[in-house]
């Protein structure tokens, strides 16, 4: 069974200032959710998840890039609009990579500034598997 | 082969200002890895992990819990040396928590301020796990 090469966790909750708005603000990540689903619908082994509370709560949108086997990076400071194109393309870097890490000339101006946390894999043992395992994943049969 | 509860990757590069030694810093978090390993050695499936940089930088020590299926928790502003045992008091009920979300009542303070950010556990099918794999391991022959 092929494993995800990303899995983009958005957090749908934390609240962007909207002095525009009767309630004073709006919850960007719901949209981004849906943008970067549309977007990446049909991009095999790449998925979108909205999640309520990545913690990270005063730098919306943020998102987390995740894979088993690989780096997770939290990135903040996100604009639902203007940076859509740059998230998918930070998707696909990612998704293209061994490790999670995307090489610095790949990577779009706000996945340069924003990062706020990373996260090493779990080692091979620590997430339970045994070496015939990983050797029949890289099989060529 | 039983899983890891609880992984610590503890970030050694951060500098903490210093201006009692000539170089104006120290790097906390390679005496907290130290001290993590010596105080939770022997503790079954809790491992403690030196990592060369987590991202956060300006809330050193900072810490990462992270563990197969749970939630991956933050957390920085972490005193080496007064908060060593709010660690592994946090790294206890994170090993014995189901998810990783440590019980609020359990939580130490350094837990309850401090959380950088949060990560969920990928999906099952994203871990690249079949369902009998997960019968197996819920045996109990």
């Amino acid at each position: 069974m092929p494993e995800a090469d990303l899995t983009i966790h958005v957090c749908t909750v934390c609240r962007r200032v909207r002095e525009d708005l009767a309630e004073g603000y709006d919850q960007p990540g719901l949209g981004l959710a849906t943008a970067l689903g549309e977007r990446l619908a049909g991009k095999a082994g790449i998925s979108v998840e909205a999640v309520e509370c990545l913690a990270v709560c005063k730098r919306p949108c943020t998102v987390a890039f995740a894979a088993n086997g690989k780096w997770t990076y939290l990135v903040g400071d996100l604009d639902a609009e203007t940076h859509l194109d740059d998230i998918v393309g930070a998707a696909e870097s990612y998704a293209a990579s061994a490790n999670g890490i995307i090489p610095w000339k790949e990577r779009p101006t706000p996945f340069r500034k924003g990062v706020v946390a990373r996260v090493p894999p779990l080692s091979l043992r620590e997430q339970g598997l045994r070496e015939p395992d990983l050797r029949k994943k890289g099989s060529t049969s």
